[in-house]
């Protein structure tokens, strides 16, 4: 099933910029993995923020929610999901 | 470019049974070549409403608004645009 | 898959009472019928306006909009529809 | 009397994680208490935050209120309460 | 039990002023036998507009949406309700 | 004149534990002094929050900030005031 | 006792253009006679809608809430009321 | 002095297409007049609905509103209105 | 030209005590020079929080930026500034 | 193609003058580059708070997004992005 996740991330202002940079980087390298297994469908940058929205792919809430939460950002970041359904002109 | 076009339907309340199919029926067919040139490059329907989401392909926010307003239901709903970056997960 | 539908309905002004009539009839004979199918599995008012908060069952978002929109009151009623993920609490 | 209880929590970014460990794990074993007990009806987790949504059953609004202030996670939560009222959909 | 109903009136713009007339009488009719039959323990009209604050008393939420939707301007109006719960202030 | 007064609290995060319990007591110690005082006539805990709603009796505005300002809270909390006046239900 | 009021005027789309002109002009009539009896201490238009922010004197939220009423765009408008306290700034 | 006007529409449902166009059409040149005069700085539209955002030169706010007053479409429009200061980066 | 300013001020919760009185008493310094300047016309307390609204006179907004700017609160407040045009009423 | 970019900048409350200064000029020393190559076109300041509104031109979102980053001030602010489109009035 797919879903529609909207990622808004705010980092804590004081944050070390070392570790920002790496928890960035380990946000990237997860975000290639799930997409490479196909998790994140596909995922565009909302400019002039740190936020993201995709499509994913998941069997339900439950793991959509795993999957969400495995992120490094996950304890600075929000999602906002919502439930897609097909839409006529693509056939469904 | 891509765009994420979140369009969302308010019929009026009084409409013409009749003509309410006559425009839907007019929205899913201008909908499908849309689709068909690659304009509307993905959609969803959102559930519980006359709504969807799409990832929409055009030059510009003028092309765009020209693609939006041959819609037959134009008259009747608001379209929230966002243009999209790319996602460095996505190798950009 | 459970979703989590909040419906609130807006009855245009000018209706007939005796339309208003049919049509709440209507939906409450219908909204038996998807309570006896164990689709909506749980129901409950919302005082002091025509809204209520469900717990539906529905394969996915495609086949619960199909069923939302099978409502008589389905052009009068926005529902906001949430995919609910199952809680640790319950041993999920 | 059943209350519908929408929970988001906001541990502060600071947090110590395993304070953070040991607070979600409280979190845990209160709520499976409640749940037994018949207090928390039906729990779901909103996917991809830190968030329910639950039907909770208390005599009126402060019992209610002492049950929420009774989870470890009260001072880092919100909770939105509604009161429920029987819908004619279920025979009430 | 202690409910905070916040009720706002919509008249239709088009209203006949012999229809609102009779309407307004006709509710302030029906509030004055709530009032006196103490559902409507204590209410004041927000400066300004169609709307006012309560506090009603109700056996639970299903017997309050009754009495809402006994008021004339039930199909006119939005009420917003909350549950109360006793504050130590006043020795609970 | 009346006020409606609706008060939500907000602690900072780090708050010693000790001394949140020494401003919750001075907070209701006062609250108590308001009450026997005339000037908090009812008050009321909205479930699940640190977070109140009250009438409130004072000469005008200006009184009234210095009460609420008299709170022990008061670098923590906001207030929404909003001023009543007489409805017709009540002999007004 | 000074309020601040904010009024927004919603005339019906379909209003009659010599109603529209008819009521503009009722509606000045009175406001200019609540400034010659100062009742509207001072008010400014909000450019680019028809909307005002003034400075009202009243005895109370009831007096204000009569004299708002008088206005002939009574039925079309709300207004939102804020009662203002003295500041130190001007002495108080 | 500039201000930023941000323009959205709202056409009455139900009104005549050849009413629509002559309004449309009277805006268009309105505005291009305004445009000449060095009034309308600078105008783009937003994409997706009638709506747009300006810059604008006026004396003050007072002839300000009596040129938005002047558009065609004022009875069905809602103009935002921004003070805009002059920016350090251009050399204000 | 005139200008609504609503000023809302947001002290940090960890503020030192005497700081916090310190820059509260600056703050009404600076603001009785600007108002014995005729730049703060008239100014209001909301009761219930560290907010005002007033009435302030600046040649343009960028002029009114800088007298804003010159408050010791400005890096804990957020004002919301409206320009203002003189109303009928007023004989504008 | 040009894009209408609000930036909205809070800094954290505990920020070291010093340090706060420095980026203050940093930000504006990069503002002044990029108006000065063309990619700010145009820009104000919001008065009352840390806050502008700009036209920006880039080649696209992806552009854009990299251009907003560069700024120093990025980890301290949100940007609300909005594509533009030609309006008729301009002869587009």
């Amino acid at each position: 099933m797919r879903f529609h996740v909207r990622i808004t991330v705010s980092l804590p202002p004081g944050l070390d910029p070392a570790e920002r940079d790496r928890l960035l980087a380990a946000e990237l390298a997860r975000g290639r993995e799930l997409h490479a297994a196909g998790t994140i469908v596909d995922i565009w940058r909302l400019p002039g923020r740190l936020a993201n929205v995709g499509i994913w792919e998941a069997a339900d809430a439950t793991e959509l929610h795993g999957l969400i939460a495995s992120l490094p950002l996950f304890p600075y970041l929000v999602a906002d999901v919502e439930a897609l359904a097909r839409h006529p002109i693509t056939g469904g």
